[in-house]
Parts: C-alpha cells; structure tokens; sequence
C-alpha cells in the first residue's frame, strides 16, 4: 500500500507525462521520481522482509524450447554447486567475509573504514584479474561521539541506548526530563497534554519490521508534535540480551527535531512497570552526534564480466558494503556482498562467459536511505542499459531455501524453472515478491527482481546492534548460499531468452 | 569426581575423628570442613547444572502406608496448584519478582541495594503475617568502578567486558600489551614462553559450565604462571548477541595476582582469527576494580512458619537474594527466592500448619563464594537441627517438568511419590542429583536436597550479564514453579515419616 500514491505518480511520469518529451527520462525527472521516493521512505520507513508470501497460484505454460534450455544448464549449476560445497571455493565466502570485517570493523558512510573496505575491495577484485570500478555516491553522514542514559529516578541506573542516524544532538549538558511511556502513536495523541516538556519512551512491542519501525522512523517527528523534548523507542527486535538497535529516523519540516535514540526491550518494559505502578521516572540523556547533511562522496563498488554476446544486457547480484557503526556488519550486509562478489568469482574461475553482462554492485550508503542505490538509478535506471534481472541480499545470508522474486508471471515461471536446477542444495524454492532495498527504484520501472529466502528468522536479533558479527553465520550454510547466488544469475545471464517485463 | 577428596576427608573428619571428640562438631571443625569446601571450590569452581543424569533405575518397594499417606495429600496439593494457577496467587510470583527487581536493581554483596532489598522483603513479609528473622554472614566484597577494554592495533575498536569478582584492578595508566590467544590450558603450557607480558585470551569454547568454568575461575592463574600481564577469558555461555558474563575467579598463593576479566564470544574469534593470520594484537585494558577482602556483613534472611508438631525438624525452600552488578538477578537467583517466598506465603494463604517448620530462606553473598550457605551450615549445620529436606533454586525459574533430588535410594522413592502428586501441573519427573550450592555442604553430612528441574536450556544466555532481567520470564510458568515447589515442600514438612538420610 505504500507505494499506491507513487505508483499512481510514476504513471502519469513515466507513460503519460514523460513518453511526450521525445520518449526519454532526464536527470531532473529521474531525480524528481528519487526525491519522491526518499519522501515516501522517511514517512513511512521500509516495509518489512520475513513477511513474503507465497506467490499466487501460477499455472506456468512456458514454451518447451524455454525449458529446455533452462535444463541444459543442470551440468554447470551442479558445478557451480560442487565448487562451493567441496571445491576449491568451500569455506571462502566466510573465510573472506571475515577477513574484511575484522580488518575493517564497521564501516558507516562517512567512515575511513568503509572507504578503505572498497579499496581493498577494489584492490582484491583486481589482483584477481576482475574488471571493477567505482560510482561515486554523494550521501549525509553522522558521527555519533560520546552519548550516554541514565535513569536519575526513581532509582539510580545506566541504561544502554544507541543514538539513531539523523538524531539531532542533546545540548552539551544533556537532557534531564521526566519520563512518558506510550504504547503506540494512538495513545500519545490520548496522552497528548501529559507529553509536553517529556521524554516520550515507545514501549512499543515488535509485530513486523515493517509495522514497528515506523516507530523508529517517525517517533520523534510525533513527539516533538506534542511538545516532548525527546524520543527514545524500544528496540525494533523480537529477543534481547539487553541489546539496543539502532537505524536511520526522519525529521519534518516545521515540527521541531528533537534528539532520538533506541533502548533495549528491557528498559523500555522496566520503565513502563513503574509508570503503571504511578513511579515518576526522570532519565539523563547525553547525544553528542553530529549531522553532515551536505553529504560525504562515497561510492559504489561494481565488479563486472562483460557480456559475451549481449553487453548491452546486464544481469546485477548485489548487496551493500556500508554497514551501521555498531557490530561489523557481517550480516547487513557484508554477506549479501561477499555472495555476490563470489558469485563473479566462480563464474571466472569456471572460465564461464555469459551471453550477458554479469555484475557485482556492492552499494554504499544504504544504511542512510539507500543513497548507492538511488545514485544507480540515476545513472542507469534510464533507457540507458537493458537489465535482465537484479538480485539484491539484505535480509542475512543463512541457511538458504530458495529466491524471492517479483517480476510478470511469465517471468516468475522463468525463474521457478531456472531455480529448480539447485535441487542438489535443497534451494528450490520461489516465492514472492522479493525485498530489493537499493533496487526499488528499478522494480517500479518493472526491472525484474530477486532475493534470497534463507533461515533468517532470527536476523532482527542482531539487526542494527553490535551482535552484527561474522559469528552469526555457518561457514557450510554461506558457501549453499553462495552456490545458489551464483547459479540462478549465472544462467539468467546466460539464456537466450529476456524475461518479459 | 570433584568432591571425591572431600568425601574422604569427610570421612575421616565426621565419622572417625568428629565422633571420637563427645560425639559433636565442634564450631571450629565446622569452619575447618567450610575452608576445606572454599579451596575445592576455589580450584575447580562448582560443576554445571544441565548435566544432570536420570537417577538410577529404582525399584521402589515403599510401605503402603507411606504411599496411602503421600496420595492423601492430593487434595491439599491440588488446591495449592489451583492457588497459584488460577487463584489469587495467579500472576503475583511475576508481579511480586518484577517489584524487586525494578525498585532495587542489582544487589551485588556490598551494595546499599542488597540491604535494602533484604530490608524490603522483611518488611514485605512482617507486614503479611510472616515471621522472618535475618542471620549475619561476612563476605568479602568487590566494586567495580570503571572498566574498559579497546583494542590498539590492528585497528581500533572499543570491545566489551566485565571485569570478573575478585580480580585485581590494572593500574592507574590501565595496562597496554600484546596477546596470546589460546583455546585451552594445555595449549598455554605448550606456548608459556610466548605468554611472557601478554595478555592471555582465553577463546575456550562452551563445553559444560562445569568445564568451561574452571577457565574463569583460574583463568588468572594459570597465564600468571607463564609470566602474562592480564587474562581475558570469552565468556561462559553458548550464545551471544556481543554479551559478556561475569563470575568469580580465585588467586592462588605465590602466584602474582593479574586482572581478570571476561569479553564477548565475538570479540575472542576476532582476536583469535587476527592471531591466525599472523597480526599482532595490542589492546589496552583497565580495570578500576576495588576488593574488600575482609568483608562486609550482609545478611540471610528467613522466613518460617514454625511447626505446628515437630518444630525441630525443619524443611527449607531456598534462592539467592544477593546478585551480580550486571542485570537485575530477576534470574540468578531473584526466582528462586521468590518462589520459596510464595511457598510460605500459600500456605499461609491456604490455612494450612505443617507439622516441620517451614522455612524460606533467601541466603546473601552466593555469588562471593556461597558465603551464605556457609554461614547458614556454620550456625545450623551441627546436630542442632533436623533437616528434613532442603530445597534451593538456583538454575532458573522456567517453564516447569519436576524436581532433581540428592538422597539415599528410600527418601528418592518417596520424594517420587511426592512428586507425582503434581499431575495438574505436568510437573511429575524426578532425577538426580539436586544442584543446590548454598545447600552443597549439608548434602555432605547427608541431608536430602532437592532442585528444581525446568526448561532452562537458554539460562546460561543470560547467566551474569546484563540480560539477567524479569523479562526473560514468563509469568504462567513463574506461576506453575511456585505451585510445585510448594506442593512438594509442603508434603515434605508435613508427612508424617522422616525422610531416611
């Protein structure tokens, strides 16, 4: 439902508005559609993974000769399979993923850590013989600094917290305030009166990312409305070890901006008993964060095989190397890039050529509102380049089951052909729609998308928090993965056909 | 296998020596056999829970005027489920836990907190109708103060940990040093001469917490031996969201005393895989903690209905109020006080006089050393008192199955019997041993003991770190613990036979 109104807006530009100016989309316009986009993303934040369903009931009547050639490709997928689970590529994808996460640490926009990571990237794509090149990205930044909570009363206690991307900072002395705890946006309009001069705490339980993050995105912009004079919200996870999770939130225009930051499940349950038993809460809160809205230049890192017989098309697996600034991001999204820079690898290594361009975009700045990813749209999302197919991981790389794809119902019956080739890992299976953060632009030009359905049902544990660490992963289930990357973009690479847009 | 010394020094202390002497421990013979238990304990640390054994195959031949009397208790017992499940009592285990824990927080020995958390549950009780009286137990105590941990080179990066009890502090400056990484004590040994002013990381991976332990408790020691500067041990549980656990640790004689302290399953690996491939680590570490080795005074205390029969003869439900200083201890050991508290407070309730003396006790300074099981062995421990049967909690308040029990084959069966009284609840297994560590000492000279058996397989998640907070519990289950510890404690005070010993 979210994108109805811009899919309403993307009609009237793209095929009533725009096919009138000499059938072409320009800069401004295309940064017109991003601008929208950006817009609709700080309203309304991304909607949730994990709640994909099952794609309608297709009745596939695909032509033999297309099944056929899908089938032709069984001996090289079973390569590609063989190469990560007992070749030479078994236990690579963690081995390497470990490595630029422990040499590099977390690597948020703006950090000489990510910069030096796409270096090393760049560096080590070369040393392997790959062609790779950069885009650059302009996107804000924030420095988090020092920030510290304390409950003052009713009794004496530090509470963790994590300061969210975009919080304006608290004045250098902190905030001392008494305390407001709401359930939902529905009961601080109720308590609208009792808000004013408080720190508004969200004990707001977790349903769906999507759903709950909207908490995260907004809360603050809803507080300041009231008149609090901050927002701290409970971590958007299902499970806890005391653990805050941080993430980006969006300020508006004409409402005051107020410091936001997240605590854990804990506290937020701890402050919530003691206002129910009628205990008045006072907390200091310390933000020493800093805003760069005017942007840092960063860049996209891109890996490529041309294209043998059709340059010109391109199939994308891609992922994000920018990472939040707790954990190591080795999971969001240092997985999601490392699969797909092997899924080149192995395609190099078995000295395969596919008909089409094959790349790996390892994007920069998603964490801040997906600003790789936008910047690629801009500079391809014209008529500029046929994509085939773009394959994004961002929701873990765990255990695999299968793809998540959004594309026509033909289409869909490509992939489920296609997908039904990596029998041998058990990955068969196709759902939709997929979950594409820095792709979403493409999908609503009606590029066909995909994603990986993996065991992640226990991703938001470690999402945002410093429990993003290589430790999360298996070794054995991140080289399937790998496996089952490689082969569905490899051979959609490789097909003679086009997926119906 | 630990305590078989000890029972062969008991042996000989109670059963050849002991007698010869009029027939009676005297107080100093108690301390000796306590200091005896305070270096076992000290050089193996306590074995794990979890790891308990389905008692051996019984074949029960009870009198049948002991099972007929057992099964006259179905009645009683099953209004006490009532109580607790859907009665008054349904929901206040949880309420009353949450009340503790929010209004005192951590109730490390030493703190203003711990005191006045006794002093609440004395006034709580008073003002029931209870009698509850305290008994004074000196322990040494520890403060942790500031404490930091940041890695220097390869990179830099702020690590996690908690300084474990009883460690030394660094000085003032903190201490800068390279690190060995070693995956055992034998790998030390292997490599002493590399320990030589480094920072020994203990990257031992979780077996049983009886095991693993023993690398906390002489974790110190062991790299004090081979010349190291500091010890850093990877936290004892299985599952991190970037989480470290504290615990004691023991010096020995002649041996220099070095910081100790635990950091994160995360930060171990990194260290270790940085060591495989040849980085040098440096990390600069501080530990601002102070010890107080002669003590301070705390207190058990103990609420008791006196027998309305056979005063002297006593049956014990027992926790922990005491904690450590990360978390709240709503887990390690605030359920287990809690549920021995209700226990008393049912029967209260329900009118009912058991012949024994009932009491609750919620001993101090466990986690120093089990100061006040010892205290308590020290003043009751001798041939002043008859224990029937002594039950602690120690092992988390979880979903409930049934009771672990440490006596002789005849009192197993009958706590079977007793335990199968527990039908409504699902709550009717029986195993053994019991793990009961304020108890540990009475069980030496021969007093029944049991434990609670429940669903605790993620307790050591949470065990010592700052996830130790209410909301790992589920109040329905808060509900069905308090029900069978006081179903089977109550039977046990109240039947007419004594328990064989």
């Amino acid at each position: 439902m979210k994108f109805l109104s811009f899919a309403i807006f993307l009609f009237l530009e793209l095929f009533v508005i725009l096919p009138s100016k000499n059938n072409a989309i320009s800069q401004e316009e295309v940064k017109s559609i991003l601008s929208y986009f950006q817009n609709e993303r700080n309203n309304f934040a991304r909607t949730a993974t994990h709640d994909n369903s099952l794609p309608h009931d297709l009745k596939c009547k695909l032509d033999q000769a297309i099944i056929d050639e899908i089938h032709s490709y069984q001996g090289v997928v079973n390569a590609i399979i063989e190469l990560f689970t007992k070749g030479e590529f078994a236990g690579k994808t963690y081995e390497y993923l470990a490595e630029m996460t422990d040499t590099f640490g977390p690597r948020i926009t703006g950090s000489q850590a990510l910069e030096d990571a796409i270096d090393w990237v760049i560096s080590t794509a070369s040393s392997e013989g790959m062609t790779v090149y950069t885009e650059n990205v302009t996107a804000p930044f924030f420095v988090r600094n020092e920030e510290s909570l304390k409950m003052v009363k009713p009794r004496s206690a530090n509470m963790k917290l994590i300061g969210l991307g975009s919080t304006v900072p608290t004045p250098n002395e902190g905030i001392t305030a008494d305390v407001l705890v709401v359930s939902s946006f529905d009961e601080l309009t109720a308590l609208a009166d009792k808000a004013v001069g408080k720190i508004v705490v969200y004990d707001v339980p977790f349903v769906t990312y999507g759903k709950t993050v909207e908490y995260r995105s907004r809360g603050a912009v809803e507080a300041a409305k009231v008149g609090a004079v901050a927002a701290l919200l409970r971590s958007v996870t299902t499970f806890s070890i005391d653990s805050p999770h941080t993430g980006t939130q969006f300020y508006s225009d004409n409402v005051p901006k107020i410091p936001a930051a997240c605590i854990t499940i804990e506290d937020s349950t701890f402050m919530h008993r003691l206002q129910d038993r009628g205990e008045r809460i006072t907390l200091h809160l310390y933000l020493g964060a800093q805003n760069y809205e005017n942007g840092t230049q960063t860049r996209n890192t891109i890996i490529e095989i041309e294209g043998s017989q059709n340059p010109e098309e391109i199939v994308v697996v891609s992922g994000h190397l920018d990472s939040w600034d707790v954990g190591v991001g080795a999971m969001d999204d240092g997985g999601g890039c490392f699969i797909s820079w092997m899924a080149l690898r192995a395609i190099q290594k078995l000295n395969l050529t596919p008909r089409r361009t094959f790349r790996a975009i390892l994007f920069s700045a998603e964490e801040q509102g997906m600003y790789g990813g936008d910047a690629y749209f801009l500079a391809h999302g014209t008529q500029k380049e046929n994509f085939q197919l773009m394959m994004e991981s961002d929701f873990g790389t765990f255990k695999p089951h299968g793809i998540f794809f959004s594309g026509t119902d033909e289409a869909t019956c490509m992939m489920k052909e296609i997908v039904s080739l990596t029998a041998l890992l058990g990955t068969t299976q196709l759902s939709s729609p997929a979950d594409t953060p820095d792709l979403e632009t493409f999908g609503e030009v009606g590029v066909p998308r995909g994603s990986l359905m993996n065991e992640n049902d226990h991703y938001i544990w470690y999402h945002h928090s410093s429990g993003d660490r290589i430790d999360v992963y298996n070794s054995t289930h991140l080289d399937e993965v790998a496996a089952l990357w490689t082969a569905v973009s490899y051979v959609a690479a490789d097909v003679t056909f086009f997926l119906p847009q």
